[in-house]
């Protein structure tokens, strides 16, 4: 997907599918476990109108999957796709900075643990595959192959400014 | 932050500051080292007007800083602070997602590395202190210190009702 002046971006071309606050709400109730669409309404605090539509989108984009409840076929259940469920890195991702950066005086709200061992998920970092830790002071920027040519000559003068 | 219906939740109460597509666009830039105004106006491809009221929004809410550059008092940096540097696992998580879902046929646009080695970023996984892989069909999730009553109870039940 090529966004605006030609530059393709991962981040600007996934925010066109989810960068929506009630999108990521609904997938936070999904990765909750509601699947019905009363439940979304009712935990999300959306109006019904709403939630029709970012339920469609969220479908039609890939992320959940619309299927007949089993007990009740006019009752549909919005379930996470792979697609969707992949979205859990960039959840967890938003969570521990707000309970970082919004919520350090009262605690975390919620905390994220692997069920069998009970052990608590660490917070995301950037690592390499040795284990290096990687952030803004010693991050490089480079083209990939899906880079557009305006991209190609914007990172290298990017770099060739960096310090 | 209390959200809507009293639930306190580190996910919505970040997007209230940072959950609008032209403010994580407008990090993603700050992140590639734009600093100036005319920068970001150039870069994203952002009416005028939006991205004022956006920066501002950044500043006030401590992602930015604003300072009047060293060369020309009139025109002002926008730089990020430690608040605002702690975004970039969020940053890579959507990106990273991005490149798996909507860009595997071209290849990732761009790539992260360490500097110095010139290693590449691994993709973000959470993983527990031991390096337990948690994905969805592992993930616990139970209230932590600062969860309202509301969510305690909504939690219990979850769980009882989970495989």
């Amino acid at each position: 997907m090529l966004s605006r002046r030609n530059v393709r971006c991962s981040v600007a071309a996934s925010l066109d599918i989810i960068g929506e606050r009630w999108n990521l709400l609904i997938i936070r109730e999904a990765v909750m476990g509601s699947t019905r669409f009363d439940e979304f309404h009712e935990r999300i605090g959306v109006a019904r109108n709403i939630l029709t539509s970012r339920l469609a989108g969220l479908v039609d984009n890939g992320i959940l999957t619309r299927t007949p409840s089993p007990d009740n076929a006019r009752i549909h259940l919005y379930e996470l796709t792979a697609m969707g469920k992949d979205l859990l890195p960039l959840l967890a991702a938003i969570m521990q900075w707000g309970d970082r950066w919004l919520h350090a005086k009262v605690g975390a709200p919620i905390i994220l643990s692997d069920r069998a061992s009970g052990a608590a998920v660490q917070p995301l970092q950037l690592k390499t595959k040795t284990g290096i830790a990687v952030k803004l002071d010693n991050l490089m920027i480079t083209a990939g192959p899906g880079a557009t040519e305006i991209m190609r000559k914007r990172l290298s003068v990017t770099h060739a400014a960096a310090k």
